[in-house]
């Protein structure tokens, strides 16, 4: 038996826009490889679903960033998650020596979730999934055994029906289960920038410590606006379930940028 | 430890014509989950990925069966292979009770393979490979496990690449591989007729059991011609390579159907 209580992993989430471009993946990848320890790759694909939806004359359609995923955006979110994707990472991370394994929610029933049901607003999702549960003690065997997850934003609702997720949330959730059975997950958004920066045009200005309370005040100044609020909302939610650290940084450097705590 | 001399496990292959079809592909599910002791499901999904490719504007050549595989191609047949048709499945196995996990050649390096090199005809196959190993134990470790590993004939060379791969001998392969680490691997391809058929018109004409000195005889008189020719050979080579029993059925009946042995 491993000493559980000293077993520190690190989840990386990266986006959609690092995952399109092979440079700024290779760059990821090599980055990734560097991280010491057991770790989890959680990744987005957005972009490249949108342009294959686009090629396929599918609109796409965002309402409060999330996309509305009707039957036929289902399969090509599908095909570009756990397909093109999430295949082509594990299978450069396999030519660096990394022992990676490529998964959704469904596979190991490892995340489930339910159907978003259509809100007050009247806005139906279709088949986005908010996650209900995922399986931390089956990540930590994979961890414990060598293997390295790489996983897609995709869930599953154990009806057979696969569901397209947030994978910030995904990211955030592995961490949480991880939390659960060992004592030192840490979560790590990595993108093109440094980290949060006071200026987003200049790196020189980068925040390299923010306890939520410096957030708030951030906020309330106007330094943090935009799409970074929900992101650092989500670290500190991470934060509050159990997470020991927060990262949002550069893939360049997945153990720099800002590191967030309580 | 379990006893391995007396663990069973069945190798099932499904062609893109059950899986691109939901009532077909729900029929073969429910003859699978019924399959006892560990099993493993290898797919095909050629015709969606022809569907597809056509969508995108993509030709679709064949040479000898087998797709030219160019970079656009390959593009394709990871989407619908590893995204689409895979997780699918995955999802509505976890829907019936069992522990599925989406796999292809590059995940645990389950899979290494070499691009096939060009032909004495000049023909370039591009992106598509000839398996050189796979990971028996790794395999047993998973069904030991409890997990069903269902694969999508996918490989890869080590160096980043995916490669596409046929989907009958990606489970000749594994049912192979398992021969060298356990003694009872059987290998089934199912299909949409009820075996092999003296006359394919006609469900009564199965031929129940068949050795290689009948295969020859029948070939020999014109009984069996056509595709058919290379699948029984597929078999014979998974029989000499220790394979216990090969059989060709229906998706309705998995253990029915033409029982072929050496």
């Amino acid at each position: 038996m491993m000493d559980n209580s000293k077993f520190t992993i690190t989840v990386i989430k990266v986006g959609g826009a690092v995952v399109e471009d092979p440079a700024q993946l290779s760059i990821l990848l090599d980055s990734f490889v560097k991280v010491e320890g057991p770790k989890v790759l959680v990744h987005g694909g957005g972009r490249s679903a949108t342009k294959l939806a686009a090629q396929l004359g599918i609109e796409s359609r965002m309402v409060g960033g999330r996309r509305i995923t009707d039957a036929e955006t289902l399969k090509v979110v599908t095909m570009v998650y756990a397909g093109l994707v999430n295949k082509n990472i594990v299978a450069q991370l396999q030519a660096r020596g990394v022992n990676a394994l490529g998964l959704t929610g469904a596979d190991l029933n490892l995340f489930r979730a339910h159907r978003r049901p259509v809100t007050q607003e009247g806005i139906d999702f279709g088949f986005v999934g908010d996650v209900d549960s995922a399986d931390g003690p089956r990540l930590l065997q994979l961890l414990h055994s060598g293997v390295t997850p790489v996983i897609a934003p995709l869930t599953h609702d154990g009806q057979g029906n696969l569901l397209n997720t947030n994978a910030d949330t995904m990211a955030q959730t592995v961490a949480t289960a991880l939390s659960t059975v060992t004592a030192l997950p840490t979560l790590t958004f990595c993108f093109e920038l440094p980290g949060v920066l006071r200026d987003p045009a200049d790196p020189s200005t980068l925040i390299p410590r923010m306890t939520e309370a410096d957030f708030q005040a951030f906020v309330a100044d106007g330094t943090i606006a935009g799409g970074m609020i929900p992101k650092l909302e989500n670290a500190f939610t991470a934060l509050r379930a159990g997470v020991s650290a927060v990262r949002i940084t550069s893939i360049h450097h997945l153990q720099g940028g800002t590191l967030i705590t309580l």
